[in-house]
């Protein structure tokens, strides 16, 4: 939690931290700030301090709903660096960045170094920055073990609300996309047709999804999965929006929307098969969902996230299917891991690969995917589950959104013949 | 243009460049592969060769829509190298690096650094890719100088058509914003109502913008601005959404649509007044309307664009506004400048601020936003004019979407008194 930065500075021998970059998509800037139409900000913040607020003027409005202390860049002179720095941007932008670091009290000790940005401006600019401060030591920590990826992996209540209000958000979607899916009359091939009577694609449904989505006021990273057939069958492939829609294929629906600006995500994802299904797809469909109630069922409170990865690769591998246990980089059978915490990153800790570390935990406070799946591209076939769990405080783990798991959509204007 | 690459690798003494990230919402990874659901990608290019895009198995499929040369992360052994970096992610991640820097032939020279992605993440393994590589010096360069932004500061037709059509989806759902605000019932006060009798905020009108821009398939930054009374004087101030629609008051709507998954943008703003204006703010506006105008007129091919900005600050406070000019960040009126070049950055070169480069000019193929303003917030009053402009290879400057000027918006059901 938040709360525990200043703990995890101090573990990581940090004695300041910075963040740069847009208030908006840039999970760190966005966990200390709120979020808000800010770009180009920074963030400094003294262990034990609170954090210290940058902004240009025009973004002063937005900047203000943080309630952080704030310092617009106009109180430095830019131009006259610019000039002092012979025109060298960088330069100048360090020598801002001096007196930045100046103003707060850091001159010396470890300072990490946080955000989403233009990586050439700040690489170049810390460049020119660790010589004017010497005393300084920058550091770069690995993206999922940084203190703020861990004070992120356990969320208060208020958070949670707020990934569920995401929940209930995605389950309205994915049932209005089942009802005009089931209600869609079929052509003779067995292809769903649209009122006008051409057909369905894949891309028609993309549409409706964004649309439905920004009807609730969320908003939609572009590769959100509605992919059928060998699509199915590729757990990242957004799908071929060319592709039509057609009864007895696999659909993986996979859909994760967040707040508006960059806020908390819901992931969620269900598989279809509409009308009726192959013996083949059902058998696969069936050993996913019984491996997802047994996971859901085994959850221990502050179990290591990956020994469920390990049980998981040992049912498949006993059931015949190849996973990452015996297998590098399988391209079918099981071919991703059980899970991750899921916040202001779609991905984020606790992760459960097999060599993820003991301390990624289902401890209290945690919000994490269970998506076990199973991929047969080349028979064009894919099925994968998943929810987003939360670890509660008292220990139990708890859905955050309900939905059913039917596999097989049965169609209104169709029968098997 | 793209093809300019090489050529300004070269006038920058870069033997290589690499771009880190996701192929969406990171415009140089977006312009080198065409975008797509690729996440954690790495792209490295010789000068003079094609680049090397390095992905994730699982979304080969997507990666593939590049047409490049790719080579799967899954090529190295990550966990091997793990293990010999004695479990240091940042140092394992390095000697990935270093595998695949050899394997592009990049060993020696100067390597430009691009892409937007975890700044700590990145910071951390180049820090050790630096030792392990002593033959290579890495480079940052300034955001807007960089040769992503000299390369695509000048666009070719097919770019041109994309910002084009994304001014259509613009200005359709403008008008769609002005039919149902004209439309709408007025109470005594002048508060405007919405279908059930309640009062219009700027929230529902914000609700219904992104709505309408989700409809045609377009994403929205959640920061563009439907602001009212005060908000309006403030440049980037999106608007309180609780403030409610009223007469007389000036409206400043500025949207900037882009292609989903973070493609190429259309920046555009008018400014309303509803049912009738107050000689003050119709004074504003008919200050800014004459100088969009004249500014139109006066565009010559190959002008320095900041000459423009000199242009406009001397008419604005030869009728007695602050300026740039001689008033150090003002916070009344004219307050930013005249425009920015438009792409898959929303702001990108040519710039037209005062200490702007002579060499960001209106060259064939530049596309750019003309935006005069006049803001006073504490009269809560803002004006801004924005459309986005060509200059085609023939010299001529179009606009890339037609939307009329007007200031006051009749109102359907409500005459003045």
């Amino acid at each position: 939690m938040k709360s525990d930065l200043d703990a995890l500075m101090q573990a990581k021998n940090l004695d300041a931290l910075v963040v740069f970059g847009n208030a908006e998509h840039n999970p760190p800037m966005y966990y200390l700030t709120g979020g808000g139409h800010v770009s180009h900000a920074t963030i400094i913040k003294k262990r034990g301090e609170e954090p210290v607020y940058f902004h240009a003027d025009m973004e002063r409005d937005e900047a203000a709903k943080s309630g952080l202390k704030r310092i617009p860049y106009s109180t430095y002179d830019f131009e006259a660096l610019y000039e002092k720095a012979s025109r060298n941007a960088l330069l100048a932008n360090a020598m801002r960045y001096e007196l930045m670091f100046k103003d707060v009290g850091v001159s010396a000790g470890r300072v990490g170094v946080y955000g989403t940005y233009d990586l050439g401006a700040i690489f170049g600019m810390l460049t020119h920055l660790q010589k004017l401060l010497p005393g300084i030591e920058f550091v770069g920590e690995p993206r999922e073990d940084s203190i703020f990826m861990r004070a992120m992996e356990t969320k208060d209540a208020a958070e949670v609300e707020r990934i569920r209000r995401m929940g209930i958000i995605t389950t309205e979607v994915v049932g209005k996309v089942a009802e005009y899916l089931t209600s869609c009359a079929v052509r003779d091939d067995e292809v769903l047709l649209k009122e006008d009577g051409s057909p369905l694609t894949a891309g028609d449904v993309h549409g409706m999804i964004r649309l439905w989505v920004a009807q609730r006021g969320a908003e939609l990273p572009s590769g959100f999965i509605f992919a059928t057939g060998r699509d199915a069958g590729v757990p990242h492939s957004a799908g071929d929006p060319d592709a039509l829609m057609k009864l007895g294929q696999t659909i993986v629906f996979d859909i994760y929307p967040a707040e508006a600006g960059g806020g908390y995500y819901y992931d969620f994802t269900r598989t279809w098969s509409l009308g009726y299904s192959t013996p083949e797809a059902q058998e696969l469909f069936d050993q996913v969902r019984e491996i997802y109630d047994t996971m859901y069922d085994n959850f221990d409170l502050n179990a290591p996230f990956k020994n469920y990865q390990r049980m998981i690769c040992e049912y498949y591998e006993s059931k015949g299917h190849k996973t990452p246990l015996n297998t590098k980089a399988p391209v079918e059978g099981y071919v991703h891991s059980l899970g991750h915490g899921v916040g202001l990153n779609i991905h984020e800790r606790p992760f459960s690969g097999l060599t993820t570390s003991d301390d990624q935990r289902l401890a209290p406070g945690v919000v994490v995917t269970s998506e076990p799946g199973l991929y047969y591209p080349e028979k064009g076939m894919g099925v994968r589950i998943e929810d987003t769990l939360w670890v509660r405080p008292d220990g139990q783990i708890e859905k955050l959104a309900e939905y059913p798991y039917d596999f097989v959509l049965p169609m209104k204007k169709w029968k098997k013949g």
